[in-house]
């Protein structure tokens, strides 16, 4: 952590900083700079310290912290890229994974025919949620336990892992009955009784970007999972706000190399939501794969114009088909497959 | 909602725009442009439907919806003025409300001090966290139940109301019983969950916005509240994220005219949180006073050197002496009281 | 500037670090860290040194700057406010100047009718826009060469200075031949061969603010002007791009006293474009005043039904009138006038 | 266009507003919602029309454009692909260009190592940029006419053609004499003086997007360029500015398949200036082809380390190689050479 002093910062202020330090234990290192004192501290948790602790002082003019706030996600800590196991489906490996399904889990034909498509084109993990936060208290909300018995009931019947959304943090254990992935979604990536309840089912677990959240915010999100002893965990890029408005969100494909240095955690990306229109999700999904993605994360409908929910970014069959026969090639040439 | 053609969809595709609205007992008036066709369609709840309906079938350019999604928050809904009133303390009326305290309760001592300074000033409502919810798992993460005890003594002691944050939905009921206001934080508003929960409860609350949610996203989340039969609803600015690095959010001052005018709930500000930094509070407080907020949630303490949590953005005492001060004559120039 | 380097890296990695550091004869001080070895580089001039030039070597991790890139717009080079005197009218001082007219000339008439409007109302300068940089090239892009002459006769007939925009660095000279004030507009901040041009001619300017640039990257734009020796010189905060979209941009209000920290330019805000609907233009007026702007820049024009630019954003005389008696007792509030 | 009249608009204001639309010349079709008045306004130049000209009039509430601003850089204008031909190398045809040099011209000696380098591993133009638009004045601001010099003499030598930019409306002639192809800058993509020249000149050219632009805003202001009569542009997305800061913009991936459809202008992606870091451009680029770019703009310097502009951002000699290897199966993987 590095602290600035004022231009003319009293000896008295500057030794405040000094003696904090001491008694948070860190080491004091003291540059004399021709117009400011700049003070740096030394120690191993620094990252973790609140830069305030030092910023309130007296005279001091601004605190940079050098050690990054997340840890337990932080490569730093474990150099290994990590592998998650999902009913068999490895995230993270050689294999690039594709889990796609309808938005929401409308019907048992619905889903088994979603499934049905899904598989028969490739795609390895059944997306499907049953709980759906939704914008405004008017939407359809999702067929909530409904919905888990059918994603149930279709995982055994096709014998592929289900993704499925969780919401409220006692719900936990229920969710994790019918799913082989829990779902953090974008707006609760930082709700921080949530991550914890996951944390504890040791449940393997995709935690989506929140669509305003910094690189550093999310890993930081991640030490809550990991913190509760669940390192079964992937992280998901969905698109953040941005001012632009031709696409849903704006896919942050430079997340993508930036986790990959950052973090040990497998990294995939949902194209769909980012999107927000089925015609610019191929474009996205082969950006994604072509950047170092592990995985996808695509909306697929047996017939999006009937689609209760974000029909309009939902891939139809044929489209799906195409696009996992472009995606191969894609994929080997990164030295993958699909 | 308006529907716009792709030059040169077909006739079937143009039926087939009319006969999903007929299915959904909606209006329709055809426009036949010179180089497109755009189709209206009318009906009392056009701003509740998906504009993804239409928006994916065949031949449609592009869908745009004209009434809002948000409903019970709207001024069409209510004309008159909402003021929620919380253990004697109007929100909403002539006199701009003041709550005031510390980020986090810490101790007893400290909350009782806080509590003897901020009603001397002259703020009538006493803020302060037993629940924090934290970026790093790492950092303090708040008194919880026994904040809550103490929130509930100093609130007996002093006679003055106190709002504080809740962050489980299962929780809303035990924090109730030490508050008399509800806070929902800015990464929970969009826990829909959370507000259904505060909506059921009836208890009088203040719905933070999310730091990165449009202002209809905002009367759209707070409709999940109003619609479960609470309307003791108060609606906080707390700044926006932004590419500015200097303040910690950016406080969005034009969200006070427009919520004005789109709804009938009140307004208060947060300047703590969007500033970052104790210096620059009084701008921003006596900013939003002199743009029309209802009141101020202002983080103060003791001893800032010494808080665990946010020190940086809280004012000392004396500060806040000094701009209780400054903001009297802001308020009555603008026709109200402090 | 602060050089962090990686975990692990070399003797010879840091000693190429200090190495490059005494060739910019910077002096060097290490922290040897737990973890990492921190390097602290020295001097005067480390606020204008790029960072990449240490970034770039092996083994580095990160380099943070401390020294702030701007030098003559800042605090540190010059403490007391600047004020600018504009024929005769003092930006900078005591009174709070208000700046009004419309967006662009559009006829004598017009014109007149507007100066005669706002030096009613209590304006002491007259804005008008002779070049319109428009965002479509099939818009009225300004009466240019006839708009000047009028802003030239109006300027005599009401003995009231004029604020006009310039936007070709090889007329600097003809603009400033008919005005008193010239303006860069937010989408020529970082048109250097501009600031340069408006810098040599040593002509009062305002400098309004890239609606997406930060206030460092500001500053160091109007160092663009410093440096060549006009000191004459205006900040306006003008509304920055996010996602909000209620609003045409949003008013950094928190721009305002972090400017006041760290520059002694004076600083103006124009709530017009900030808003872009009339209806907002008061509360944020109000606002900047309440925060501690120096002045205010108001489209105002006599029939806002009927203007060629921006008539939504524009007060009509009556609405004019009002604000400007509405603003009197805030500026008071503050210790001002108007 | 679509004009919403408030609820309870008059008869009298609803007939201004047809009023209105007549002297214009628009074809009116009225909506009577059961809550609302909504008037469609219809005719070919709606587009190109201010909303500012309806929402104005009194009883309005909020106007929407259907049609786009824009419009010769449409592909309803012209549905064909544009190729820029810049010295007998296709811009916009099967095989993919890529541009690559130093930020700066810095001597000839590393111009010329430069270009051996790039055309050696494939490249097939050169950039170099001999003025360059710096943040601060006291960076160094490229060697102008010298650089130009030494672009023209390398072109020659290596019979490549050259990219540079130009800064100045007045010096668009003297610019083009050296290079193959015009750059503008990010930070003039609205410097409309700066585009009106660039078309008068019908040299080649590639208009960056503005860090802080809409596609809109982009493709209306290429109009500047097109409506001169020069048809020789190409689109270059460099990264928006958003909240996140581990890179230095945010590469906007979708503005690739978005531009796609709605325009016929070649689209080159420049990974350098969104990463801000040469370890991130390799997966950027690789994005850019999978995701249909017809070029990239890459910085590559002799040695990065003694760069006086960007060096972070730049590759090395071996990494360009490197990169230009890892393309080549990504471009045939969809269709495409380089």
């Amino acid at each position: 952590m590095i602290v600035e002093m004022r231009t003319g910062a009293s000896r008295q202020e500057i030794d405040a900083v000094v003696e904090k330090a001491k008694t948070l234990q860190l080491g004091v290192q003291m540059n004399l700079g021709t117009d400011k004192v700049v003070v740096a501290l030394l120690g191993g948790h620094t990252g973790q310290l609140a830069p305030d602790l030092f910023a309130v002082l007296p005279g001091v003019e601004r605190v940079t912290r050098i050690m990054k706030p997340y840890k337990l996600s932080s490569r730093e800590v474990k150099r290994q890229d990590t592998i998650v196991n999902v009913g068999g489906v490895e995230i993270g490996g050689k294999r690039i994974v594709v889990m796609a399904g309808p938005c929401a889990v409308e019907s048992e034909k619905q889903l088994m025919e979603a499934a049905r498509i899904v598989k028969g084109a490739g795609a390895t993990v059944l997306r499907g949620g049953a709980f759906k936060p939704r914008t405004s208290p008017f939407s359809f909300q999702g067929l909530e336990e409904v919905g888990l018995a059918l994603l149930a009931r279709v995982r055994q019947e096709f014998n592929m892992p289900v993704i499925t959304e969780v919401v409220d943090p006692h719900e936990v254990a229920v969710v994790a009955k019918s799913a082989d992935i829990l779902q953090i979604g974008s707006r609760n990536m930082q709700n921080f009784t949530l991550l914890t309840s996951v944390g504890k089912s040791k449940w393997p677990a995709v935690l989506k970007r929140g669509f305003s959240c910094t690189i550093t915010e999310w890993l930081t999100a991640a030490d809550y999972i990991l913190n509760e002893g669940n390192t079964e965990l992937v992280l998901c890029e969905r698109g953040i706000r941005t001012f632009e408005d031709t696409t849903r969100f704006s896919l942050d494909i430079g997340a993508i190399p930036v986790l990959k240095r950052a973090s040990h955690l497998p990294v995939i990306v949902d194209p769909s939501h980012a999107a927000g229109h089925h015609d610019l999700v191929p474009a996205l999904a082969k950006a994604a794969v072509a950047a170092g993605a592990d995985g996808l994360l695509i909306e697929v409908h047996p017939n999006p114009a009937e689609a209760l929910v974000d029909g309009l970014q939902s891939l139809n069959p044929a489209a799906f088909e195409r696009l996992m026969a472009e995606l191969r090639p894609i994929a080997e040439s990164v030295g993958r497959s699909i």
